[in-house]
């Protein structure tokens, strides 16, 4: 089910689909999560983007003009961070209408017990409180899901470990349809689980998240990571200069462990903090430095980008015409195996 | 809700549609509760006629095929009748992606509790027997009719009175749209019930139907028919030639009513048969007439389109990309009232 293909020398080339839902801008959890291993991934491995508009908007009806304003903020923030729309096909999700064809058909073969006990999607009905209100399009995105990830014949989905059941879902569905149709059309898929847990919030709170208001968000300019960086929660033991401080779960260290190149200063540094005699205000210093060359090159990019609307949008169109290729062959094939795609002489 | 459409004198030019679900050829009963009224509405409204393979496969998903097959059965039953695709828009359901985009939106405005809760739908799980086993694409399917309504902006929606329900559903979809997105974009609709009632099967069930076993085909040859006719069900009291017989509840009166262009003498024949004397062969002698004069020339028809495959699917591919207008236009009104039709410049 999932893989360790990020352990393997010489992986073999890897159809991958992974993306996001334009709810807000991205921030350094997204890069720590994902972004940085789409960077990655796209030198070896055929690597398709999405920008899931659609699905943001099965928790957001009432909001379009969030998903709307994100879908360009979030486009910006690929570019920056240096995935390459010659390497990375980058798709709008609301623009494959194939992606939906596949969903009604594949709502065929999954009961609606099924989809009432995804345990993912269980979980995130709690966290979104909608109470009996549960819109029938939040319950069937685990279909969807299994759309976009069999329409570009994904057989590596970079996820989370509580989103394993939706792959489960996936490839329940693939054994379901190329058993019912007597071929093999569609393909199964891997979760795979990042090498990096979460990057906790400025807060110390496990989870970076936007709507925690605990995130740095790739755009911040560097004033507002100046500020979030000395608000950081830190080692709550340590009080005075030249007490010793704790390195684990300090979210200052952790940031560090991940965007600092020097990492032989770093183990003085953590040597130094744990010995006493190093304060706070030092070490986010010297985190602000670190993440300051971590982002001032993303936020040039950024910028550059964003006074360009047009040449992002026509990345984005481009990008999505080349997956519309790729799910209409897949459709084509979907509708093949199940006889229900005609031609003037059938 | 309902309409009186029938009733008037000289009604505005409305937008109807209407069609099957392509799982059986379709019969008198069919003939009597839609076909007819078709071949009236074309004359002055504007008709879509939609062959629902796509719905079909909702409780169909391991039997393609049999939607398959229906697909040109039912298209070539359509022609046979009368329906001019010079008047009436014949479209294939699942070739008009729209209808795919425009569901999943809708799904996003409809709780999973007001699904469950459809009352038509839940007669009709009963009906199919599913147990556990619901299809999630069965119980999702008023919402894909509301799709199918509003993309053509159908004011009129020819139904039996049990699926009033679904219409209901169909104007809560288009005023939660037309309030959320702030915008009049899709349009209400109102059911036309059916002046005749049911036609009931040879058999004197209630409904005549494919799965009853109890149907006259329109493609039935003569000889089929008239052994229908023979063992047609009449009045069980009415034993010998010279006993009283009744007419209510007769089906063969009741498609001699429906059938035979002669009132006059019908009601002569009624008359008779009431009064004793007038035995069940000759009244059935008399009804296989009427049919064989109403069904030969639909016959004649229906062989002559089977003999061109070509040309009937190119009808319904001409009728399917007119649709498909329509439904794209319809999709583009929704997706710009939802802030998600990109442009180069938005």
């Amino acid at each position: 089910m999932t893989s360790s293909f990020q352990e393997q020398k010489s992986p073999k080339k890897r159809i991958i689909l992974t993306g996001d839902r334009p709810t807000g801008p991205l921030h350094l959890g997204h890069y720590a999560g994902s972004l940085q291993n789409r960077i990655l991934y796209q030198q070896e491995h055929t690597q398709f983007v999405m920008i899931a508009d659609a699905q943001a908007l099965t928790d957001n009806a009432a909001h379009p003009e969030k998903v709307r304003e994100n879908l360009f903020e979030v486009a910006l923030d690929y570019l920056a961070v240096g995935i390459d729309p010659n390497k990375t096909t980058i798709l709008i999700q609301s623009m494959i209408p194939p992606l939906f064809e596949l969903t009604a058909y594949y709502l065929n073969l999954v009961t609606w017990n099924r989809l009432k006990h995804n345990p993912t999607v269980k979980e995130e009905i709690k966290l979104r409180k909608f109470g009996e209100a549960i819109p029938a399009g939040f319950m069937v995105y685990p279909v969807s899901q299994a759309a976009d990830i069999t329409a570009f014949k994904a057989d590596l989905v970079p996820v989370g470990a509580d989103q394993i059941p939706m792959i489960e879902q996936t490839n329940e569905i693939v054994r379901h349809f190329n058993h019912t149709y007597n071929k093999e059309v569609l393909i199964k898929t891997e979760a795979l689980l990042p090498k990096v847990s979460r990057l906790p919030g400025i807060d110390g709170q496990a989870k970076m998240s936007k709507s925690l208001g605990n995130a740095i968000f790739l755009s911040d300019p560097s004033d507002v990571v100046a500020k979030k960086v000395r608000s950081m929660y830190t080692d709550p033991a340590h009080l005075r200069i030249e007490d010793p401080g704790k390195v684990e779960g300090n979210p200052v260290f952790t940031y560090l462990d991940l965007f600092d190149p020097d990492k032989e200063s770093l183990s003085e540094l953590k040597a130094h903090y744990q010995r006493g005699g190093l304060g706070d205000v030092a070490v986010k210093k010297r985190l602000l430095e670190v993440l300051d060359a971590f982002l001032t090159p993303i936020r040039e990019r950024r910028m550059h980008f964003a006074k360009d609307r047009r040449t992002v949008m026509q990345i984005l169109f481009q990008g999505t015409e080349k997956a519309l290729e790729v799910a209409s062959k897949t459709l084509k094939e979907v509708k093949e195996a199940m006889t229900i795609f005609y031609t003037e002489r059938t």
